[in-house]
């Protein structure tokens, strides 16, 4: 079988109906939608809204997210012969068999979504989405459509929020994959953090198939896995312009290596050279992409004089090396060192590459440390979330619900509302030929409360804007 | 295409290939792999050890679960032309052409996965899963594998602690979808809390893919969408033995409505005629099969009475009504009074089957909740648990780690130890023809500790094999 094909605007109707499969619901949608069918209901009109009740994470506002997967599942929605045979299994013997007979002929053809549109904020009790259609259609759909919205609202609020809380400059990085629901909700997180705000994702999936941009380099267990300057290989690497000469690109980092470290004062021995050979390892892959994680053993004492020596190597070279990770410890005050040695290296060394070096930081950041890299000091480019990002550890659920709105009147109650309604009109407004019009007008409160508010704009207009 | 067979024993290779793709990890897992490529590492023997650092909520075990699908996942893990071209558009154009060839015909037929059996109790940072191969190989292995191991183990556990909280005989019924980090968070949450010791589910895809016995039968919709006697279709209903002809059920049942009224002192003008109609409408559905949702409006003032109506009137044609589900409030107080009235009309009518009905407790629970039932009298027999099962609320992440065991020492390295190591042992050891035997025993300090080890077993045998 061949993969699904690269697709920015989400997933197909054949792939939805794999990962959403109408059997995806509770039982007692099934079980309720073979009651209203017994009792010659299941056609019946009916209107369900799906909104939720508090805005998450006690916060002022939602994102709505997650539409365009409740349109695709709606327009893939319908039950297989196996699907029909498992239910049929687990219904009870006495089920009419006419039933099943009745599933297996439905989709959601008579189904009518109306929505707000996907990424639009909104506020608790105002309905996201309405569903019409056949009450028992409607019904089987509930389970599905709750499960579809509410994760994906949640975890774009969250991104929202994070996005708010780092200001608009901060590139923001994704990297929640292990730690979410699973595949699928690692996949759903990245592609609906990246609409709520997130730059990139570390999901390589989520860029195939969402078109997010992915981002992303070296893990500690690159480093660690490096013992030695022998393990480097191959040892040369040309320069960019000009001469095709290999070069050196150890001896070559050594030499920048004692120049960094005469001009910081440190200890040529106190630096880790299984790092130094990850580092290099990895430059001479990727020599225009250099960005290593620096704090797998000490910062200050190996990780930042090893990348220094390494991207001024390549700089000879006329490479740009893009920058460094700090993954533990006090990322703000680390920052600063790890900015200021660059400047002092650009400075001394006169290399103008060092001053636009990206600093990526990523240590368990929470809504609340991201919040707090606006007060503090510091010099990160790129913040790295994972958990708390995808997991919304502050409020792990968002509770919308699935509810019927209308009345759902019978023939003979709508019947009586009809008279009751015509016996509120004057005979005049009634009469079948040249009939007063019925004036409609503001009552004297109505009108009050009109021009109250007409005056307020004045002073308030922000506030009726937005509301 | 046909859909994926009913398979109680997961998923298919082909399906999680589908579920996890071998693009669905972090961007870096890729990249790193190709510095290894570059520097003719990749083909080292390399072990990760999968491990956690902290038992989740604050506990003392965790279960290990998920290593089923990691196991499927190796089996189906292969890169196919369109991902290996996806790679090569995301990595820098410098890259080597011939790393995706090697990545387009790389498996893990060269990885060796040891593993805990799933559903065992462990504790932290001891090795769940051991994978060994080429480096590279399982390098890019990690983000799936931490993926399809943690929220499996996370929920299975979460599930342990709630079935520990509510006792052995309370059944427990998962009904979580919809609060779930999307579709397939919500099926592998209802697989893994179906493990960790709950009985249902209400996921009937859980049903069908992994044959969990499914559970469910109506909502306060279905309830609310009845108004009158008159929506009632059919209105008779045979009795299971003997006599054919069909009873008039509304008649019956209202016949004893007046006599439940009048045994407990009811006011009949406070009944919910649109909520005996859903129930009518619902046991002439399901005669063998009625357990309704009693607290629409008010338990004492409507449901309650309706459900022992219309369970009489089921009685009285020899159906065995179920039970009733609370779905609000003091789940404990309304049990108790539930249950009273349920003995009050067993005793005063002689209906036997009012004797075994079952209470169903769902609002909202949370693992401490569950555990005050053990501490509050109540009357509940079964307690439905959704969004604090499925969401962990207490922690949402087990935060497993992916870890390189060996010092992956280089052939130079090892060689050195070879020669070191020989030179620990006395010449009659070396010998290579005829030598003396090393002999292995327990050192003095060793000696004592397995004594005093044994000593303490016969005070505290529980202790030592439950260690």
């Amino acid at each position: 079988m061949a993969a699904p094909s690269s697709n920015t605007c989400g997933l197909t109707e054949r792939s939805i109906r794999e990962r959403v499969p109408p059997l995806l619901t509770d039982l007692y949608q099934v079980t309720m939608a073979y009651a209203y069918w017994r009792t010659g209901r299941h056609q019946e009109p009916a209107v369900f809204e799906l909104f939720f009740r508090n805005n998450p994470f006690g916060g002022g506002f939602t994102l709505f997210a997650g539409m365009q997967d409740c349109l695709l599942f709606l327009r893939s929605f319908h039950f297989t012969d196996e699907d029909v045979e498992f239910l049929r299994s687990v219904l009870p013997p006495a089920t009419d068999p006419a039933f099943f007979q009745f599933l297996r002929g439905l989709d959601c053809s008579g189904v009518t979504l109306r929505a707000i549109p996907e990424g639009t904020v909104v506020f608790a009790r105002v309905p996201l989405m309405e569903v019409a259609g056949p009450l028992a259609v409607v019904q089987l759909l509930e389970t599905s459509l709750l499960c579809l919205v509410n994760y994906a609202s949640l975890v774009c609020s969250n991104a929202a929020r994070f996005r708010l809380a780092a200001g608009p400059k901060r590139k923001l990085l994704e990297l929640g994959l292990r730690r979410a629901q699973g595949p699928d909700g690692g996949l759903t997180a990245s592609r609906y953090t990246h609409i709520g705000g997130f730059d990139f994702t570390s999901n390589v999936q989520a860029g195939f198939q969402y078109g997010v941009p992915v981002a992303g380099t070296m893990a500690h267990s690159y480093v660690t896995s490096f013992t030695s300057l022998e393990e480097v290989l191959p040892k040369t690497l040309v320069a960019v312009n000009g001469d095709s000469t290999p070069v050196d690109i150890i001896l070559l980092t050594k030499g920048w290596l004692s120049r960094v470290c005469e001009l910081l004062g440190s200890q040529p021995g106190k630096i880790h050279e299984g790092e130094l050979a990850a580092f290099l390892s990895y430059a001479i892959a990727y020599p225009q992409n250099f960005l290593p994680v620096i704090d797998s053993f000490s910062v200050s004492c190996s990780g930042l004089l090893n990348f220094c020596a390494v991207a001024l190597a390549l700089c000879e070279l006329d490479y740009k090396p893009l920058g460094v990770r700090l993954d533990s410890g006090d990322l703000c005050r680390q920052s600063l060192e790890v900015r200021r040695v660059f400047r002092l290296c650009s400075k001394h060394f006169s290399v103008s590459a060092f001053d636009s070096l990206t600093i990526v930081g990523t240590n368990n950041i929470t809504e609340q440390s991201m919040a707090e890299l606006n007060e503090k000091e510091n010099e990160i480019d790129v913040v790295g979330v994972g958990t708390h990002l995808v997991t919304c550890t502050q409020q792990p659920s968002l509770g919308c619900v699935y509810k019927v709105t209308q009345p759902l009147c019978s023939a003979t109650e709508t019947r009586a509302k009809v008279q009751s309604s015509l016996q509120t009109l004057h005979p005049r407004h009634k009469r079948l030929q040249e009939p007063d019009s019925y004036t409609v007008a503001l009552s004297e409160k109505l009108h009050t409360l009109v021009t109250e508010i007409r005056e307020g704009s004045s002073n308030n207009s922000n506030f009726l804007l937005a509301n």
